[in-house]
């Protein structure tokens, strides 16, 4: 008997759409949008930004974001990934953005961050860590559009607090 | 050969966590964080309440709010869960809350609505559906706490716009 795990898409008893569901043992994968979070991150007028050593985008600059996981709120994931992949400590004092992209199911969830020492050092997801200033951000290099996006909001909100996140722009 | 399906806590190759695994096909369940959409809604002076005809806090009364679901923006998962429980055409005009709940993993984010006409009609998941003013919400029977802080921070931004979503209480 060879098994296959969850390979069927049908619908459970009393539920209202498609689920992945395992022909072998009957499991239901209840598949939900994901959390990504991250953080621009500053010391003075200085950015943060990691070159990426996984794919997909190898090589490219990203402010650090990643999955969300269990028992954290989303304050402390992405602090966890500030830390994870640049080695950097800082506190969040305001979310800069929401990115909806249900072509993927995924949320993304961008804090803007204030180092609390100008120390960093490349965690195993990145390749290099760097703090430049603004005029040094290599733009043709991002990894996704929402890294340019989070940057320039970060830059027309500097000095603002109180203010709604931004959006995915139309 | 009785199958079991994912029941083992174990750390996949290459991952830095504990994830369950189906000790069978050898399945990853990746599990995260979900996400809760909902809205507080209002015609006029009027806001829109539910009562819970399922499972937890039956017959407690909450805004529209549900899982988001696949390949929706967390608006749209809003103004679905609006339309499911409440029979209710709605528009978002502002993101009011953001509440991680980390003890069971879960990030609600509720919006502000404003109802397109005053019809509603109870969903399956609602005994009843009402639309009452401020002096005549059931505050003692709300089913959770985030029902309240909701309806208070509506009430509180009246008539304001461009601010900061509300976070759980300290």
């Amino acid at each position: 008997m060879r098994l296959q795990g969850p390979n069927l898409r049908m619908k459970p008893e009393g539920d209202d759409r498609e689920r992945l569901v395992c022909g072998d043992c009957g499991f239901v994968v209840y598949e939900n949008p994901k959390v990504i979070v991250g953080a621009v991150c500053t010391w003075e007028d200085r950015y943060l930004l990691c070159r990426r050593a996984i794919e997909p985008r190898v090589g490219f600059w990203t402010m650090p974001v990643g999955y969300m996981e269990l028992h954290e709120t989303t304050e402390q994931g992405a602090l966890r990934e500030v830390w994870e992949e640049a080695g950097v400590r800082a506190e969040i004092d305001a979310l800069l953005a929401i990115y909806s992209i249900p072509e993927i199911s995924q949320v993304h969830m961008i804090y803007r961050a204030r180092m609390l020492t100008p120390d960093f050092a490349a965690g195993p997801e990145s390749l290099e860590v760097m703090l430049v200033p603004w005029e040094e951000i290599p733009w043709e290099d991002l990894a996704y559009p929402n890294v340019r996006w989070s940057l320039e909001y970060e830059r027309e909100m500097r000095g603002q607090s109180g203010f709604a996140p931004r959006g995915r722009p139309l």
